[in-house]
């Protein structure tokens, strides 16, 4: 080779690189792209120990009971966060996950369904408050809801292709955001104002009456190709996502894919490809059904693992696995109840960690380490500000005060928090069942230690997590400084962020914030 | 009687004259009630000559085929429109009568369906404008749509009961505003987004795939009840308002019933009721079919003219009958195409009187005349104001420009203004049939004048209405100073509102405006 040639193949080198460095951040060529497409699994009523990966520090009989390769891989290739957190019911939780926002802000406090309607249920003691019983909205105009800036709007106005696929549960029936396209998606698949199913089998055309129709709220619309057919909801629904990320290769678009399984949710319906095997281990009926439900929910995000791969896209595909909240422990689950989400206490609805507490996931190709495991804290808005962090969006505007603190650093290591920072539950509602934590509560979480204010008769209960994961000995009396000190914390950011309260029904008064009752 | 008892009895008299005068105008008690209830009978696709009520200042044949008694009872109640005007389809006047804007400027110019797809048809000469393919939005967040307050919305906050009652068609599908809901009323009979439907027929479920379902477009939803069941449309739709009117009563709130006929669009459907009649007459089915469809839609009026008495509300009850442009005039119509709506020329889609002169009447009880007429000038958008007006309500904050003009000091026969007042339609779409005067075109009316603009060859037209009701005798070679005139004060009102056109294919120029080619 003569000097001029390798001159010559320096300059096309240094004018590659150039190149490459100069690569605009929002290419969207199928090949070339930088941004990654990001999918976002969600399940519904998911329990922290409701699979075989252990997300306590033991194995338990629950990691020993359920089945879930899928998730085995994704924890494998990624992190595992062990105090990772939601709502304690689905709207909240989902209102948080769209906004940004915590739930004592965004004011969708319980869960939302017919227009203008609270399901608050009624109580003797209290009023509960005017909260936004219609859910969120894009759109300026509905009232009782919140008005906000969408995570899938922003992702779609910087190039994304946004697939809702599943349970939306966004905005009350009747108003635009019970269509997951006034939020921001491009597509939607079966989502709608419900929050629940009517029946998760084919054979019943997914709660319909009929063939083909949809009956609302319980029957799940838009799949009526495969109404009378034989096949669980949760593997038509994959069908239908891996169709819509071809269409997202088609348009060489990355893709944001939010695939927000109705399962787990009740009823419990047995998935016959795994039913058996859980009734020959001796589980009761209800629940060999319930771990058939989860282990079609696993083997959907196997699927879409393998999928992702044979499309060549694992490389530049997140894949984040959460619940929406802890799992349901009343009737029709068989044994004690508020017992199903052991070592934690009580479930679904419960300000105690078996009703927020939630298994998490994330794997990030480059970024976090194969098999890893993260002890920092997070919460459900913060998945808000990570997934634009993720996505490389730098720069948008909300019309909402955003409260989530991107997790990006933890996934890359640089983060170590010691989990001084706070999160706060707010729940001034009524959900209905009565048990352990369930109530019109706000709670606080900081370092070791967790403060419970009951609004029914402003108590406090306090626990060291750490030494008492299962909730159990209260230390209210013993701990009084550090009541005091969270109870102050609690208090002033519920007052910071206008959180709502509920109020005596015998005088109309509003029930004390917790930092009214320290002197 | 001592002269004490006539002075305490005339006190009495002056203090009860007294407490009439001070009367809140927003009492919504149901019977000391002052806001007038209001019913907006909004005819589809009827044209000017579709009635036994005649319009034009002879009978034509047409007036002698049709039979709407109901019609002919409240001309004789109230007041008749000879020169009142919508535009040329459905959705831009349904926008304008929402908005209070010219369809110029609120730019839904041609018809909607689905989300961010354009109906317009394809030409090889032009390209058409961006024009708001979504329709009307009270949202702020929808693309390609006109945000707005709606009249509804209006209405509503200033305590009325609002009833949405058959054809919506305000928003595309996948919007929110598909719903009347999202659009400022309380209640939603039947109405979506598809400005059309599949049947009138309960026997055939309105044109749903089977009994209970909602098949989309062209299925009308909502009427579960009566699929199956031999019973019109028209009549379902009249029997479900007057429940919606007895909510109101219940509710004690003054009512705004928008009862917009699906009728009497194509398909043409017989109703059993009146076709037999129509046929021994010696029209073709096709006719036979349309003349039932009228008797139908009259004897909702009828019906509804009756409930309103029988409920002791005429006295309080204001009555508005108009049609959202002309008269279908091509097939399945028998006889030669373009003819039906004679004295008239062309029909629905034309710029010439036949697309766009309805029939109009109105009763307000103690304000206008038993059997009266007006040949003033008034357009679709004047409703805006009109009805708002009649409902006393003065301060109401907007987001869009209002054009319309209230034509209540007309009812009060206060007005006379000539008919100096130009009117403006704007259509730079392709709404696919052909015919006379069917095209991208604006138009301006001004006395007895009207000149129509096509942009496929910048050509006018200009016709003396007054001496030719059948734009038969185009005048615009010998009157070029009114064409100048018009051109010039047409080109300016559309340069003013914004308003889009059409561009060359060739060049992609955009074509001229009408007063571009006057020197």
């Amino acid at each position: 080779m003569t000097n001029l040639g390798i001159k010559y193949i320096t300059f096309i080198t240094l004018f590659l690189l150039v190149l490459g460095a100069c690569k605009p951040t929002d290419e969207k060529d199928g090949k070339g792209q930088t941004k990654p497409n990001i999918i976002l699994f969600l399940v519904d009523d998911m329990g922290w120990q409701d699979t075989s990966v252990p997300f306590w520090d033991k194995e338990t009989n629950y990691n020993r009971i359920y089945h879930t390769p899928g998730m085995e891989r994704l924890a494998s290739e990624g992190m595992r966060f062990t105090q990772a957190y939601a709502t304690s019911v689905c709207s909240p939780t989902r209102v948080s996950l769209m906004t940004g926002m915590n739930a004592a802000r965004h004011r969708v406090t319980n869960w939302t369904l017919k227009r203008n309607v609270s399901v608050d249920g009624k109580s003797e003691l209290m009023d509960y408050p005017d909260w936004n019983i219609n859910g969120l909205q894009a759109c300026n105009s509905i009232e009782h809801s919140v008005h906000a800036k969408l995570l899938p709007q922003i992702l779609k106005e910087n190039g994304y292709y946004t697939i809702h696929c599943g349970k939306a549960h966004f905005g009350a029936m009747d108003t635009p955001a019970e269509n997951p396209i006034n939020c921001g998606f491009d597509v939607n698949i079966a989502g709608h104002a419900a929050g629940g199913l009517a029946s998760y089998l084919g054979e019943l055309n997914f709660g319909n009456k009929s063939k083909g129709e949809h009956t609302k709220p319980w029957g799940v619309p838009g799949l009526e190709h495969y109404h009378g057919d034989s096949i669980f909801l949760t593997e038509a629904l994959t069908i239908e996502a891996k169709k819509a990320i071809d269409n997202a290769l088609v348009n060489k678009q990355p893709f944001y894919l939010y695939m927000a399984h109705y399962a787990i949710h009740i009823p419990l319906n047995a998935d016959k490809r795994f039913y058996q095997k859980y009734i020959e281990m001796g589980l009761p009926e209800s629940e060999a059904k319930y771990a058939s439900m989860i282990e079609a929910m696993d083997k959907s995000l196997f699927d879409l693992m393998e999928y992702v791969e044979e499309k060549q896209l694992s490389d530049n595909t997140i894949i984040l696995f959460m619940s929406d909240n802890g799992g349901f422990s009343l009737r029709p689950r068989a044994g004690e109840l508020h017992t199903h989400n052991k070592p934690l206490n009580s479930g679904k609805g419960s300000a105690y960690e078996g009703g927020i507490r939630v298994p998490m996931l994330v794997k990030w190709p480059g970024v976090t380490k194969e098999n890893s495991s993260s002890e920092e804290f997070l919460i459900i808005e913060d998945f808000f500000s990570s997934i634009l962090e993720m996505a490389g969006i730098e720069k948008y505007k909300t019309t909402q005060v955003v409260d989530g603190v991107s997790f990006v650093p933890i996934l890359k290591g640089e983060s170590n928090t010691g989990n001084e920072r706070a999160l706060y539950w707010h729940f001034p509602n009524n959900w209905g069942p009565t048990g352990p934590g369930i109530g019109a509560t706000s709670a606080i979480r900081k370092g070791d230690w967790k403060l419970i204010y009951y609004y029914s008769d402003q108590s406090f209960e306090l626990y060291n997590l750490k030494k008492d994961i299962g909730e159990e000995n209260n230390l209210a009396d013993e701990g009084s400084e550090k009541v005091r000190e969270l109870a102050i914390n609690l208090g002033k950011y519920l007052r910071s962020v206008k959180a709502q309260r509920p109020s005596y029904k015998s005088t109309g008064e509003l029930i004390p914030w917790p930092d009214d009752l320290i002197n």
